[in-house]
């Protein structure tokens, strides 16, 4: 870690895993410049997870934003795959304003020849508390069997560190493709909690909404289907409990897809939503 | 406009009144900045249409990466509302790569109390005449009535310049909140092309994705709905003709609702869909 005293911008869950690795040190010489050292158990298919990357990144404009902590939507774009190490989140904050301000952040890391940008997001952050406005509707959660119905996510990734963190349970209804039998329907569903017991919240969320296996492998593809860019909305604070997403995909076709994620609490409420754009695997 | 050789990236249309809202100048002196004159003939319930403002953006951008004239993906924030007169477009490289290159671009315009920035956004560009990959699936339009049985936009806005610059047939079923009977299903669907005539393309799809009248309007709310952010994905060139949009919304709680665009060209191919964040109308 570099200079400055060490963030802790989620006093809930100080203990936790997550936590731990959402540590960031604000440079006392340049404010808004933050250290984090990206820990190495967020690997999955051979680069740190995109949603936990956002998940710092997030924790950074957190800290910039105290009038307005919860990211109310954020879209990052992903450049060059995340390392374990040292790493570096540059903040600007764009505008203040009076129910949302506006915010931008790099993440980078040194490599031989320089810095290398992994990520690069644009947000607007608000507070959840003072969020009004009438419930007018939000579909119901997707049918799938309880938590203790679904098996645990099938291995099949080479580096999968990932799955030490989260406890995952798969819609065996969407499990078609690993038995070799793809449904190609474009679906993909399942449980997501983590695995230390820390209460879900947004940042939580962004890991959760692109934590399942690909909806590529449902079409009968595999291989790597790197994500472009990944918008994600964060409608509601969760309550404690199993995190349910499902993914749906409409479009597979010029050597692209998009994959929509939709996320729901335990009480059943819509929490968060994403969608993101993925290169198809290259056959 | 600002010094420098007047641009025109879409030169095969060149006499098109869309073609001429979007020119910009490069300045000599600071390459990837560019002088516009933002038209008054984009207005739209008191501020410039938001796809015209990110229509521009992205033909800066074009101009930046002519080894990836297309873009594939731009995320838009909407800061403040654009006005007619001088704009400026700052535009940043983040990385060229082989497939796809990625920018960022600022629209900001000077007020009595200093420069405000109206929209900032980032993007993946490609060459979409190289982009490969299998069709797998996508959806088939969505039916409505072809444009002659379509009646033409309800002109119910205050300023409405955009319905001059566009031909809007709306497909009669998404059209009972005008009669005071709004269907509460979260649907609008319709056919857009340019009223001059001009073929419509990836710049032109950026309008499309955002013309027709909100969804809140189907669900009985009137009012102002600003665009929070924006993203939308082009996933194939049209062909001339109309183009059909349907939009759909899934969540409206919390004083938030996403709308979701998808964009079809005349030959049935989905060639665009889009997922913005709106504010729902205080009532």
């Amino acid at each position: 870690m570099g200079p400055g005293a060490a963030l802790s911008m989620t006093e809930t869950h100080v203990d936790s895993e997550f936590d731990r690795a959402l540590r960031l040190a604000e440079r006392s010489c340049t404010p808004g410049v933050y250290d984090a050292d990206l820990d190495d158990g967020w690997f999955i298919g051979g680069a740190l997870h995109g949603g936990y990357l956002m998940a710092l990144c997030a924790n950074a404009l957190r800290h910039r934003l105290p009038d307005h902590p919860d990211p109310l939507t954020i879209s990052a774009f992903f450049l060059s795959g995340g390392r374990p190490g040292p790493a570096t989140v540059t903040t600007e904050v764009i505008r203040r304003g009076r129910s949302l301000s506006h915010a931008a952040v790099r993440l980078s890391q040194q490599e031989d020849d320089g810095r290398v940008e992994r990520l690069r997001a644009t947000a607007a952050f608000h507070d959840q508390d003072a969020a009004g406005g009438a419930f007018v509707c939000s579909p119901p959660p997707a049918p799938m069997p309880p938590p203790d119905d679904c098996p645990p996510m099938p291995r099949h990734l080479d580096r999968t560190d990932l799955f030490d963190r989260l406890d995952f349970r798969v819609d065996p209804s969407t499990l078609g493709w690993h038995a070799g039998e793809p449904s190609r329907q474009g679906r993909m569903g399942g449980w997501v909690r983590m695995a230390d017991g820390r209460d879900p919240d947004p940042l939580m969320l962004l890991v959760a909404l692109d934590a399942l296996p690909p909806v590529t492998l449902d079409f009968g593809l595999d291989g790597y289907a790197p994500t472009i860019e990944l918008t994600a909305h964060l409608r509601a604070r969760p309550v404690p409990g199993w995190i349910r997403v499902q993914h749906t995909t409409r479009v597979l076709a010029g050597g692209y897809l998009e994959e929509d994620a939709e996320a729901w609490d335990e009480s059943g409420r819509l929490v968060a939503q994403s969608r993101q754009l993925v290169r198809a695997p290259r056959t």
